[in-house]
Formats: structure tokens, sequence, C-alpha cells
């Protein structure tokens, strides 16, 4: 199929079925083997590899120049499929082998600055400078693909859906709610400038005014933010939005798209995904985004170890343990590690309280001189703790404790072997809080975006207590990670309105920066929700690594640099003055 | 398949086969007719329009209700499946209607700006300032439907073929060859700028170099140009490249993709496509993307028509004529309609000569004092004219004279409706000279991009006579239209320098801007080549429409606007201060 004029076949496809066959190949040199009466060379290309043999004494031309091309030169040979002597079962062409006749250097190559293997010995930084190369080794051209057929299978479910695919524009408007903008000055309206999306939130909303019904796009979007680890300030979305919908259309049709994913990319059948509420997911994981391929989930000890003179428990507001299984003979310095854990600085913790449930059916724990062996006995109950387990205690302000507990759960679930990036638990995480206080701004918050609508049960709260509103608003979580969010917007100029006023809009502000979708509001806009994924992300959980820089084609690095083509830089005078722009001195 | 816990069904989907069921539906209100005892009310959503029924002798309360709602209010109505008396057979619904139980209305609407017709009485401006609701409109959201039909089957045909979409990366670098770049000033890089791309042609490149062997994407590109009619800042590109090829390869496999398209698309069996050499489409019809849906070639007369005293002809670089079937009995006035046309600053020739074959044989011209008949006959003879038919001849510096007649053949064939939408011819143009000799810049420039190959015959004129080189170059071209082009590229260091060179880069600029593409070159390049169909154009082409506007969801306007969000704008001073830049003093 992939016939052209300069090659017959791939480095991928030819097996004891072609026997006899002339063919031609192209591709790399991976390797090559020099034994005297004959040369070997591993041909490689995307599709695979095969390997050709020179015979000195019947070739002695082509074997001389097989002698000398180097590693990841470009070839073209014609040859002959013939059956391997010494066959390589791991190869689906390791049965065959081409003895060339005709061989033809397409292009020379430089020494790579790393190895061309599956385990390279290039650092990060090297690799990317080099990420033309670096894309050449399977294990990154594999999370392209794998990127690629994510894709098109989401394409293909969201079609057969009736969903459209629209694209939003990329040059829009400015808005401070949110992350910071990147802008375009414009040139043919000086002192203006053009943003780059955040997210086409706006857009979709309006597609669905303007009767569209079932909208999405793969799309670009951008933030400039500091970067942490794994940020990149260009990132892709899966976004979607539908019309006439109730909170439970979106749940059912998205969870459709990740059980399509799952079968069609990886062959796994998930179960149906459970909804949890914000709520609970606070109380029992300590966080908004649970890693659920594991229990081990947080009990609430004040009623059982408050009152007996450990003032550690007595002043906390909230005491959580949870119970690691089959962790009681951990030794003293198994049991420093966890200390040392839960005492770093992004962890916050004071101190750790264990306990010891040990096989002999004694409890050892490290605050014996508070409670006696009845009052341990009573954890373990509560915990539901068995012999040979361990008893983990936090105790403090409660968000904090309940965060510190979080992270020493899933170190626990690391340490267990119980968060295998093979294993995947997917759920539902449900009315998240509308608002969050901002201390520092001193004002209320969307805490997904000001275009939520709130549960209508809590409407009546939202002037007397705004915080403890429900938003009608959802996350789509797995494997302790959210891989995407959204909610059932609002769909009246009244209710929007009284949003951006609560949270701290004049009307002026809210005119000037969303006044388009206020307007739109009044001209029929239908009851819409929708959601958008993060594509890199789903991307790096479906290829199992944490990493999401692997799966982005040409990544930026922590400092929003493109370390290959060297971007940003410095750009012309005649440029600037064109864009109205000065550079400011610093 | 579309239920949802607010609708069981669209407005397009019943019929006299779900006669008697309960149903739910949602949508906006079309019109509605009050006809004493009875109410109409036809419901439109994406699907289409079903007529609601309500009855002042039954339903009272509904009934009065419905005669409250307006225009382009949204409502939901429960009611059952009935046949309708009156039938409307051109709606796949229009024979049955729903007879109301309730109504629900979700949300009111003020009245649209203009109407919401397939005819709207909305100028272009006010349409696009509410843009979300002439996307409510029938042609609009069919042509955007087309797009994401057109999109989906590009994207299947291509992945059959084993092509891999990549997305290349949006924040890059300016470079000042092509047109103008827009730029985004870095934050974290005080000084320096992204550009955003006009093409990700280096990056398919390198994709190339990386092995990726076949790569595709639909990838928004970007020119800060002086907008012309139909050019927008930001547009659409199916972008293509693949390793291990020929021109050959290129032509075969996008034939292939046009040919999928209009089969799938629009049910077109597309004949295979011509292969038309540059130097012939210049000699036959005046210009390089020549509409083959007629005749009416070019005929060179310098060696007929000159010698016989008529200056203006004696002068002329280069005599054209041709050939209008059935215009030979034009009044004076279409005749003199014709002269202005060409007399057009923007076609920019002196005069017009004409020579009408009449019914009777004889032979009358606007040059009858210098030929006598006997000549207009030899005339006639060269352009196969035959009684009836209109001979127009134009001459001057040949190629003025050549882009001249290219126009007064268009013009000719739109009056003799040759020009049909509904009529499709697609061709390749081939074989374009590889420099073009800019005589502001007293430079030579690359004709498609300093990236395309010489055609190796030619290779030895590069130096003496590089005007001469053919480029291994081509061009889509359907009805007049450049759909798409591409070409062979360059894949060895050496080649680049010396066209980098050839263009007047120094070598500190070549490295500077394409350093790591001919670093890239030196590690092992394959041979390579591709395309880039200009995706707005495509959807317009098989919408029938001329303007690419209807195909993108929210254009911009002639000065670069969106003036539905009022983009670009101004931004505040902190965030000029952040990216460390001052507004030029105007």
């Amino acid at each position: 199929m992939l016939q052209t004029e300069l090659r017959t076949h791939t480095c991928g496809e030819l097996t004891l079925k072609d026997l006899g066959q002339q063919v031609v190949l192209c591709g790399w040199v991976q390797r090559s083997r020099d034994l005297g009466g004959m040369t070997f060379i591993d041909l490689r290309d995307r599709y695979g590899i095969t390997q050709l043999a020179f015979n000195m004494e019947t070739h002695k031309e082509q074997c001389i120049k097989a002698r000398q091309v180097g590693r990841e030169f470009v070839i073209r040979t014609i040859g002959k499929v013939t059956e391997r002597s010494n066959k390589n079962t791991k190869l689906p062409t390791g049965e065959i082998e081409i003895v060339v006749d005709t061989l033809e250097i397409l292009n020379t190559a430089l020494t790579p600055p790393f190895t061309i293997e599956d385990h390279t010995d290039g650092g990060d930084e090297l690799r990317m400078k080099y990420r033309y190369l670096d894309i050449r080794r399977n294990p990154v051209r594999e999370a392209l693909q794998l990127r690629h057929k994510l894709a098109m299978e989401t394409r293909s479910y969201l079609d057969k859906q009736k969903f459209l695919e629209v694209e939003t524009p990329v040059l829009i408007k400015s808005t401070p709610e949110g992350a910071r903008d990147f802008v375009v000055p414009s040139r043919m309206n000086p002192g203006e400038f053009y943003a780059l999306p955040q997210s086409p939130q706006t857009f979709k909303q309006l597609l669905m005014i303007g009767g569209f019904d079932r909208y999405f796009q793969i799309v670009k979007c951008f933030r400039d933010e500091d970067l942490r680890a794994d940020r990149q300030p260009e990132f892709t979305q899966i976004d979607c939005e539908m019309s006439f919908v109730e909170r439970k259309d979106i749940l059912d049709m998205f969870e459709g798209l990740i059980r399509h994913l799952f079968k069609t990319v990886k062959g796994i059948d998930l179960p149906s995904l459970p909804h949890m509420t914000y709520a609970k997911a606070m109380k029992l994981y300590g966080c908004d985004k649970p890693d659920t391929r594991f229990e081990m989930t947080f009990v609430e000890l004040n009623s059982t170890v408050k009152g007996k003179g450990f003032k550690v428990f007595d002043d906390a507001g909230l005491i959580i343990g949870i119970c690691a299984k089959g962790c009681g003979e951990y030794t003293r310095k198994q049991l420093d590690e966890l200390t040392e854990f839960v005492k770093r600085p992004q962890i916050g913790a004071t101190g750790l309280v264990y306990a010891r449930y040990q096989q002999d059916g004694t409890i050892k724990s490290s605050v014996d001189k508070f409670f006696n062996a009845e009052e341990l006995k009573k954890w373990s109950e509560v915990l539901q703790a068995q012999p040979g387990d361990l008893m983990l205690i936090l105790a403090g302000e409660p968000n904090k404790t309940r965060k510190a507990m979080g992270e020493l759960r899933l170190e626990m679930g690391n340490r267990l072997g119980l968060r295998n990036a093979g294993t995947f638990s997917c759920l539902w995480v449900i009315d998240f809080p509308l608002l969050e206080w901002n201390e520092e701004a001193k004002r209320w918050f969307a805490m997904h975006h000001p275009f939520t609508s709130a549960n209508p049960e809590d409407l009546h709260l939202l002037e007397d207590d705004p915080g403890a509103v429900r938003a009608n608003a959802y996350d789509m979580v797995v494997n302790g990670v959210e891989i995407g969010g959204g909610s059932i917007r609002i769909h009246n100029k009244e209710t929007q309105a009284l949003m951006f006023q609560r949270l701290g809009f004049t009307e002026e502000e809210a005119l000037e920066q969303f006044g388009f979708l206020l307007n739109a509001f009044e001209y029929g806009a239908p009851p819409h929700g929708g959601i958008a994924f993060g594509f890199d992300r789903i991307c790096s959980l479906f290829g199992g690594v944490e990493s999401i820089r692997d799966f982005i084609a040409f990544p930026k690095n922590n400092k929003g640099r493109d370390i290959m083509i060297d971007a940003p830089s410095k750009i012309s005078e005649e440029q600037k003055k064109e864009l109205h722009i000065i550079l400011a001195p610093i």
C-alpha cells in the first residue's frame, strides 16, 4: 500500500510469505555488523526494522559500500527476500532478510549526539535541542502515534453522536479573569492587542446560542503562566458543548467517550463511572481528584482519640487516620522516612502518629505514653486494622490535615504498589462549591469559571452564604488526575449579570469584557453545558507515563523556550515600529 | 439517539411512522400563525422544523401561552405526534404535527436585528456583529456542517494512507522571509517575541527527518497582511508531508484525496487530473491557475496580423486572440462593455480589437480600415471561429497582454454561463519557475518557498540563468482557483545553503534563521516532499460560494477586527509592564 517510486515496501512488512520477491526498501541504518564474509545492516523506518545482508564473495562492491555507511545514514536498497538462518522471533520481520544487489546512499549522517535507542544516553535538554532525532526513538514515536489514534477515535465517537467540529478563532480579546493572556499587537489597529485563547469558552457558548446543538473541537489553548514541572504555555483541549441538556446527559455522553477511547485504543472495558460528591472526596481522600485505584480512605478520629491528655490531638481541629495494610512490621527507619515525608514543606504536617498492629496482636504506637492497649485496640476497630497493618494518623487544622493525609495516602499507595500505570480507575466528582474566597483579593472567585450555573437547590444561599452554594459542575478523574471538567452554564442574562456582580465586576467591566455574551443571552439562549478535557494529559495517561512532554511533538522547556528553534527571539526594529511598540528599558 | 433529559427527539426526525407517540421537543420559534381556533408554531433546531399545534378549545391555557411567544423564543413542548391534514411535502417532518399538551418557555428573545431566514435582510457588518444569530440561518449552518464533513473525510483518507496527524507549535520564531508575522511578546524572556506560524513548513520537514514518514495536520496559520476582499489573518491549511517520494507519488496521493472528498461529500466521481506545465498554462490561459471548465484558449496571432499597417499590432510584443462561441451578434453596447472591461485599471489593456463573424458569413471588425475580408477570414481560420462567433484580440507587452486576456476570457466565460459553481474541473499545474526576480529588491525570490528543490535537469542553469530553472513544484487548481500547492524539498545541507545564498541571505542570516533546519539536514534527512491545501478555500469551493467568510464560524472583517467580540482591544498598563513593552507615541 505504501509503494512509491522510491520503495516497494516498508521495513515493517516483509515476512516469509514474501520469500523470493525482489524488493526496494528505504530507511535509516540502525546498526551494522561486519562478520568478515558477510555484512549485516538493520534498516529502520517508522514501520519496523528489516535486516539487509551483503555477501563479500558474490557482491563485493555493495558489501564494501555497506561497510562504509554509518549509523543513521539514509539508504535505498534493492534485493531479494530470503529466509534467515539465524531467526529473530521478537521482530515481525525477523524470519527474513534482504540479500542486497544494489545499495544507494541517499544521505549521510553525522553521529547523533545521543543514541537512537529505546533507552537513550541523552539528557532532557539535549533531547529537546535535537528533537528531530529524539522522535526517531520508539518510545517518543509511539507516544505521538498514540496521540494521533486518540484524536481520531475522539472525533469518530463525537461525530457519531452528531457533534460538529467548529474552529473558533485564535486571535481574540484579552480578559483579565482567569490566568494571564498571551497577547498579539495589532499592526492595523495601533495600540490594540489580540489575545490568544485560554479556552474557547465564550465561543462555544455562542455556538449553542447559534443553535449548533452539539459542538466539539480539539484545539490549542494558551496560558502565560510561570511554568511548573509539567505545564506548557500551549496545550491542547478536547472542548465540547451541548444544548438542551442537564448534568446527567453530559456525564453519560462523556462517560461514553472515555469508555470508547479505552475500548478502541487499549482494549479495556471500563466499568461504568461512579459519581462522588466533592464533599465526599474531600472527606475520604482529602482532595478533589482522588486516586481510587486503591482504598485506604480517611477515618475521622476526633471522637476516638480526643481527651486523653495528648495535646496534639486535643488541640487539633481534625484528626484523621488511614490503615496501611500489611505494613505493621515497618522498621524504625521506614517510619522515620514517613515522618520526614509528611514534614516536608510541600506537605506541611508537624508530625506523624503511627500505631503498628503486630502479628502477635499487640499494638505499638508512637504515643504509648498517652494511649493504653485498650485504647489502641479501639483505634484499630475504627480504622478496621488487622494484625499486620499500620495505622497512620495526622492532626491539625482541618484543610491542611486533609491535604497532608491525601499526600501520605498516595505515598503509601506508591510504597504498596497500588498505583500501577496499567490499572485505570475513573470516576466523576460532582457538586463542587460554586465560589471560593480569595483572602488576598478579598473577594469570591468562581471555582470553575464565571459561566457556571449553581445547583438550583442552593440558589437561595447565594446572598447570605455564597461558600455553601454547590455548582452544577463536574470533573472526570482518572488515577488521581483530573482529565476533564465542565459545568451546566448560566443561560440567562440576569443570572449571569448577578454572577459577575458576585465576583466583584462592576456593571461596566462586565459589559466591556463580556457584553457580547450578555447581549447574546437576550436573543434566545438554550439551556446548555459542556466539558473540556486536557488532551495532552489524556495522552500521557493512556501512555502510562507521568510527563506530558513526550506526547507533544515539539515541547517547550520550563522557561517557555523552544530550544530547538531558539524561540522566542529578538525581532527587528522595523517589525516593532510597524506594531507601534517599543521595548521597555530593563 | 439524541434523547436527553430535556427532550426525546429533535425537530428533524418525527414522521408518520411515529404517529401516536408522546414526545418532548425543544427548539426555537421560527414563526407562529394564529388561526382563531388553532395556533401553529414552527419549532426549529439544527436538525429541522416540526409544526406544533395548539387547540384553543381543548388546551386553552397552552394555546394562550403559545400566542405570547415571539420569534426565536426557546421553548420546550410535550405532545402527541399526529397526522397533518394540510401536509407539507417539502419537509421530512411535513406530514405530521405535534398536538401540544404542555408548553414551557425556556428563554425569551428580543426581536433579532435581521431575519433568521435563508435570504436575510441583514447586511454583512450587522450579520458579523450578531454572528451567533447569523449562524442560526440554514446557509451558514450548512456551510459549517460541510466544513466539518470535509475535515472528517480528509482525516479518514489520510489516516487510511498511514499519515499521522501531529500538532506543531503555535508559538514559534519570527522569520523575515515570506509575509509579515504576527508576534507575541514573551513575559518570561524580556525583549523577545514568539511568532505565530505562517505555515508549519520547517516543522513538517523536521518530522520527516525524524522518520515520521507521513505527516498531516489541519492547522491554523497566520499572516499579518493588509487584507484584501477575501483574506483572513487566521486561516486553515491541510498540511501534508511524505518521505521517500518523488513528484509522481505526491500527485497520485493527493489526487486520491480530492477524489475521495468529491466522492464522499458531493457524490461526484472526478475524472483523473491532467498535468499541465506552467508554461502551457501561461500560453493558453494567461495565468497559472486556469479555469478549465471551458476552452476558449489563447491563440497567438503575431504572424497572422502583423505587417498590415495597424500600428497597435505592429508595435506589440504579443497579440492574442480568443474565440467566443455564439457571440457574433453582440451589439455595439455589449462590445463597448467589453472594451470598458479590459480598460479598467485592474485589467490594464489600452483597447480591444474584435471581429464579429456574422451568420451570413461576413466578418465585421473594429479594424476594417487595416484588414480586408480575406485577412479577417484568415483570422477566423486561425482562431477556429465559425459564423456566429466573436473574435476578441488584445495586443501589447506579452505578460500584461496575457494577464488581461486571461481576465477577458473569464469574463466571457461568465457571460456565456460556462463557469457553473456545480461543475468542477481539476488539474495539476507543474514545472513552475523556481525563482522570480523582484525588481524592487533587486534580487531573486523563491516562487514557492526557499525549501523547494529544482528540477534536477535544470540544476546546471542555476548560476547563469536562474530564471529558467524549473522547480519540482506543483499546484492543484480547481475552477480557476489554486486550492493547494507544494514541492519536493531540498534535503541536503549544501543545496539548501546554496539556495539561501541565491536568495541573498548571508551565511550568518541563513544560520540564524534556519540553522536548526540546516543542522538537521546533517543527521540523515530522507528525500521528502509535501503539499498544503487552503482548507477555507476548499470549503467554499465545495459549497459553491465565492466568499470564504461563511465557511468560518467567527470571521474577521477587512480591518482584521472581530466586530462581535470587539477585538483587538486595549490591554491594561499592568499587562504591558509585565511584557516589557511600551506603546509608541502616535
